[in-house]
């Protein structure tokens, strides 16, 4: 076994465990444990990772308070990150060691039935053991806390936030070597996802306008988007007006806080946007996870055609509600996972596409640690005073 | 002041009020006052038409039971029949005396916001009388009650339960005359609603699956056009075992009915439509306006592209819920109001797609009364036993 920290892909580890920092999840509502981890080598149709970089995502937060009633422990979190392949196993054709990869949660064969459907991206293939924290090879996870011996459970198919990690070849997508890893990271779900809503799942027409609930890094991402399809009005909603100078600065032309209302804010936004058909927007986008607000989305959107987007996780057992009439009268309600994009076929465009300067991605790096300072990540998230933390594995 | 019966137009009553039956709603939860009323001539942009066929609608019991919260009273209900023009306002040039019509409670004016969006079918141009049970030209109604002097509002801009009404130009479609109007004055409202919730909501394409809860007319038009469209699985949903044989008959290839099951109907669909990725419809119509079925319709939509449609009213104050989850995994939900149809426009190509084989109307017809016993036409509807009842207005 060796020990390895540092350096990217080398011949030697191929085919061995690696001892390396992990961040470990022993059960919610504690602090990770910044510990030594054993990663096995990759089996059949597997891909062992050097990450690089690794940002801190709501959901990761989500599972470790314990809001995820599935949320396994122990568990290795993350998954926000880039990296570098360190080795492939069996039958891996897609990437080879060295290439520059982003491990995506959502993954994408091209064969499964959702897949061949060509009406979505929730690939099938390995939801089954993702789902249960383990690998399809052998349904055991390739995790190991070195002192106790203990077995560590994957999580979302990725588990970022250690030196190595191990997912499944249909889970990785091969980026441009041009593109920093402690940037693109982001494009491993927030940022990605704020677009596609935008793009994929609502395909927002030049001229339309919108509004846009939460401006942390989902909904940044959502107007910078709207902005670049050159929507005629973007309407910023949050309960912390500290966040409505980026999202000016970013293309809002209208920002909103609900708090400075007497009357609910689906109301403000009618009347903000008043026409002869009765106000409302034609796109919403909800990026909080609050139902509440979710309904306000839908009921600020235009009758007629008024399309609502939820992005936004709700904690477990939450449900949204409205009158029918809502939908009735030609509304829509909708969702998006990962913004619509294709994991493996999409992510490498995006990244190109961020690299021609289309988008933002730099931007959302507010703060930067080390892996073995993770908890402070979490609580500046928990404090609402960032938007993106990324971490850099390098000891 | 002219006493008309049965004949159709005459230059005779033009520019005259018009006395002739009607039936009155004076108040909630009462039968209806069949009785002499006095039709005021049509003022400038109103249409009066000679009401030769009026069906019953559930819209109508709906708000005769008192169950919609803005209900007028007294008023002339109905809003599912054919006629003939009597005379025009002034400045109405789309139709002249002696012009097949069927009056539509969803007016089409292509001038207003709405129209000209070409997003929807929801003309805005004279809702805000309508809504009112009155008419444009002055805010008064032309109606009123012979003995008493009363004026007597009208419903849904339509008022039908009559033997002539006053409409407002923008709702009155021309159709063709070879029609037979005692059949395609089923197109003023459910018929076209179910195939248009299909053939323009949901758009559904060859080969699809769908589910579609409630097999009354709405229902029914709904598998219809399933049907035609070449949908490879219908599946009839409805608590009334009697209806299966008819949607049988009609394209439905399954039929369940819920209380046949201990699970709830959405799992139940769910297992029928089984593959690899977890099972659903993909798309369902919600037929009936009933909230906790709408619920269902959403659930057993196909994860990642389902598409649901709310169809049915629901009494008011009552609401639709689910877990954002269902639309967070891509299921959407939808509504329809007319099935998406731009009434003045579509009702008569509708009218000649039935004359050419299309899809069905005479079917749906199993009662005929005259409309001086409109009240055995509500008992009948209450009775569950009618699909459609259509009245005569001929003494
Ligand atoms: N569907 C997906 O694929 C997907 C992917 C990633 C993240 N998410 C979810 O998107 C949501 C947003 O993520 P983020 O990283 O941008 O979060 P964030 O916490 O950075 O941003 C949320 C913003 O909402 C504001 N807010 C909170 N309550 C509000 C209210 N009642 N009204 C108005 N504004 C309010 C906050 O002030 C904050 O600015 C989270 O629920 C996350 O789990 C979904
Ligand atoms: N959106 C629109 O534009 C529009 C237009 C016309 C009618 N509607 C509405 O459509 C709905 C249906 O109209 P219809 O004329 O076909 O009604 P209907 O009463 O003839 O048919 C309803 C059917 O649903 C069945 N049903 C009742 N409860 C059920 C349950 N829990 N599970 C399964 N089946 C159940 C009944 O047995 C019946 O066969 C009504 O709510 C009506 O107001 C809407
Ligand atoms: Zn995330
Ligand atoms: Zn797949
Ligand atoms: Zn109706
Ligand atoms: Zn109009």
């Amino acid at each position: 076994m060796l020990r390895c920290t540092a350096a990217a892909a080398t011949s030697e580890t191929q085919g061995k465990p690696i001892e390396c920092l992990g961040a470990i999840a022993w059960e919610a509502k504690k602090p990770l444990d910044v510990t030594t981890i054993v990663v096995d080598p990759p089996k059949k149709g597997e891909v062992r990772i050097k990450i690089v970089a690794t940002a801190l995502c709501h959901t990761d937060s989500y599972t470790l308070d314990g809001f995820d009633p599935e949320g396994l422990f122990p568990a290795i979190l993350g998954h926000e990150a880039a990296g570098i392949v360190e080795s492939v196993g069996e039958g891996v054709t897609s990437v080879q060691p060295g290439d520059h990869v982003i491990p995506c949660y959502q993954a994408f064969c091209g064969d499964c039935g959702m897949c061949r459907s060509n009406k979505t991206n929730l690939c099938g293939r390995v939801r089954a053991w993702t789902g249960k924290g383990i690998m399809a090879a052998d349904d055991q996870p390739r995790f190991t806390h070195k002192d106790s011996g203990k077995k560590i459970f994957h999580f979302m198919g990725t588990s970022t936030f250690a030196e190595y990690t191990v997912v499944h070849e249909v889970s990785v997508a091969k980026i441009n070597k041009e593109a920093k890893l402690d940037k693109v990271c982001l494009l491993g779900c927030g940022v990605s996802t704020g677009i596609g809503a935008v793009l994929n799942t609502a395909k927002v027409e030049k001229g339309s306008t919108a509004a846009v609930f939460g401006l942390g890094t989902i909904g940044l991402a959502a107007v910078d988007a709207l902005r670049d399809v050159g929507a005629s009005r973007i309407i910023g909603v949050d309960t912390d007006p500290s966040k409505f100078e980026r999202a000016k600065e970013w293309g809002a032309t209208d920002v909103v806080n609900p708090k400075d209302h007497d009357k609910p804010i689906q109301q403000v936004i009618m009347e903000m946007t008043n026409d002869d058909g009765g106000g409302g927007v034609d796109y919403s986008f909800e990026c909080i996870g609050n139902v509440g607000v979710m309904r306000a989305a839908l009921e600020c959107t235009h009758k007629g055609w008024g399309q609502s987007v939820v992005i936004g996780v709700a904690a477990a057992g939450q449900e949204i509600s409205t009158r029918p009439f809502q939908l009735v009268t030609g509304r829509s309600w909708r969702g998006t996972a990962f913004g619509g994009f294709r994991s493996r076929i999409d992510v490498p465009k995006l990244v190109d596409r961020y690299l021609a300067g289309e988008f933002r991605v730099d931007e959302y790096v507010t703060h930067t640690l080390k892996l073995k300072d993770i908890n402070e990540a979490f609580d500046l998230l928990h404090a609402g005073k960032c938007l993106r933390a990324v971490m850099y594995t390098d000891a």
